[in-house]
């Protein structure tokens, strides 16, 4: 076993549950006599290649505990895509550290950028694991059956839309809410967890897994809201048009992209508002109301499942584990009963800068909802310990006027 | 001591906690011998006028208390304003069913709805106590220290900044928060709940009881961002010009009005689309991004305070403690130590149609933020058990490169 040092660094966007890894790995690798520091690098590879480290050995174990149960990247966190100038960069910090240990907790561009630092350290024939620990509130890492921080985001959309449709069922209208999820349709699809009574909303479902098409949207609202005489409608905001160009960009004046090319589309209620007002001008339908959920829900202070707190911690642990043998790849969860998990190690190239989407069977035949099979994958991962709720069943009285 | 029949209804937007005031209504009024009967109108007056009634009698105490908890208004809610041919069909209602007990859980609206059936009654000599149960998100009723349904509110709009705060903090750059609130900034202002480090946000707050300036935000933003290199900032959705025009009916084509006057300003993204764009434009600010809590923050499930549940349940039990002894009026929250509350029998004359906005000594001398007299205000009202928060203090390594 090597001696040297320990680097951990969290990529992309923060979690509630992504602090449970970091602390799941510095709490394991204390445990290593190989181990002769533990590093935190500042806002990922961004503060590796300024050389912003912090000494996390000197952390207490009381606070550690504390930092595990707060949302959001405690090291900070960056969108920066290493090129090869960058990871020459990134090579020279870690071995002027001698670090041989190198946990990099992101989604499928983190490790990416975990793949690459990775290689290059094995063509120097710089001796280091370099190990990738899955957090997304996206849920679209390939090779897992879910990834930490999916489970509480998905906790927290939930809870929205039972809240809305309780909310939207005392006063009567339509109700578009828009969720995270560029590509994958997961977190949109968890809306769904709101449904108690039959009659409960999200009515509809629009993913980026399938083509939207505005004119069968108003048709589909139109059906439901003739039947309840209310529609609550969760839509991604990566829904797109048959060419895949999302609908919310067709709508913005100056599209800004991230290094890794990809679109914002979070941090503007532009969709909900086109949604809403389309159903406004087309049905002539009054309540009309609208929601982007934003940021609240990756990183909500206190909605959080306890199954992926859990899951996010001993993910950590078991990259730490294979990392101190020498490997480097990354840690999968898979499902294996229903419901337990086993932790995998796999392959980096199987996962990294690819994106899983929503398989089929979870998806119904209209395009606009969820199955069965979805609810039966969705409901172990969000909590043990779901608030309940409950409707009057009073009995209609009689009228005596008018008789 | 009248025989009679009890009739509950709930009137304006839902809360968290609004069913806890209507289940303490029900169980309180079982205990009387002179009620007959207890029932609820659906959908608030409308219900009553339709004569949409049901029969609260027959639900067991199991389901009452799961309804409890369970946050939107469970009889639905309405959006009525009551004239005279209104009043008179509410009338023939009441007395067709021996109604003696009128109680009306809402906000100033619905306080004044309440006021206008009691007046009405007694012009025609039917024998009946109304009384107006206090819940409002705004926390804008005169006579009440607060009002039930604003703690749980107050506490989901912190827990959301905190969150926010810690996100902002791992990715850099500007937010824009907008919470509900017309004329009254309680609900913003609670965003400050999230601060606990001293460079943490909302760095500013905006409130409707100051005039907005677009300028002076601007500066306010630029010396924060000057300062921490981000800026954390909630809105109003009801700040305004100095003519007293909101800013964000400024921007829409067709402005929205309830059935009160009220224009429409929650289901829209565009407040915080336009905050943004300016920071954008005028700053040059590449990061900037924008949410509206819109309809989460009133009814989202499991995110309430214990505090608020059992004040909502109290002031609905001793509503109809005096409404079995004959009185019309309001029963008004008053706090009498730090932290204790009293329930008071008040005239509704001093509540109904009326606004309560934030007093100065709650707003600091700049108009952009809240002072620690507030904090001390607002701290226990939103619940006994918040989530605990940390940050990492680990020290910084020394950098070797580039010596």
């Amino acid at each position: 076993m090597l001696r040297g040092k320990v680097l951990v660094a969290q990529g992309g966007g923060p979690t509630a549950v992504i602090n449970q890894s970091l602390v799941g790995v510095v709490q394991e690798a204390r445990k290593y006599a190989q181990v002769e520091g533990i590093y935190g690098a500042l806002h990922g590879v961004s503060g590796i290649v300024k050389e912003e480290l912090v000494d996390l050995t000197q952390e207490t174990t009381a606070n550690l505990e504390r930092v595990a149960a707060t949302p959001s990247s405690a090291l900070g966190s960056t969108r920066d895509k290493p090129d090869a100038a960058y990871c020459e960069k990134i090579y020279k910090v870690l071995k002027a550290h001698n670090v041989r240990y190198f946990f990099y907790i992101g989604g499928n561009d983190s490790s990416d950028t975990c793949r690459l630092v990775g290689n290059f350290a094995k063509a120097e024939n710089y001796e280091m694991a370099a190990v990738h620990v899955p957090k997304t509130v996206d849920n679209d890492l390939m090779e897992n059956d879910h990834v930490p921080g999916f489970p509480s985001a998905a906790r927290f959309v939930g809870c929205a839309f039972s809240g809305i449709n309780l909310d939207n069922k005392a006063l009567p209208g339509v109700y578009v809410g828009v969720v995270m999820g560029r590509h994958a349709g997961f977190l949109t699809a968890a809306a769904a967890l709101g449904r108690i009574q039959p009659d409960d909303g999200p009515h509809l479902i629009y993913l980026p897994e399938r083509t939207f098409d505005m004119d069968r949207f108003l048709a589909d609202v139109k059906r439901v809201y003739d039947q309840h005489k209310r529609c609550v409608i969760a839509a991604s905001e990566g829904i797109h048009d048959a060419e895949g160009i999302p609908i919310v960009t067709r709508l913005m004046k100056n599209v800004e992209k991230d290094a890794h090319g990809n679109v914002q589309l979070s941090g503007t209620g532009a969709l909900a508002d086109l949604m809403c007002d389309q159903v406004k001008s087309k049905l002539g339908i009054k309540r009309v109301r609208g929601d982007t959920f934003g940021y609240l829900q990756r990183s909500f202070l206190g909605v959080v499942s306890d199954v992926d707190q859990r899951e996010a911690r001993e993910s950590a642990q078991m990259a730490v584990k294979l990392g101190m043998q020498g490997f480097t790849g990354s840690v999968a969860i898979k499902r294996v009963g229903d419901y337990a998990v086993e932790y995998v190690a796999t392959p980096i190239e199987k996962i990294a800068a690819l994106t899983r989407v929503m398989p089929d069977e979870f998806i119904n035949a209209e395009g606009n909802n969820v199955t069965p099979a979805f609810m039966n994958y969705i409901r172990p991962l969000v909590g043990t310990t779901l608030p309940d709720v409950s409707v009057l069943r009073a009995p209609k009285v009689a009228k005596i006027l008018n008789k």
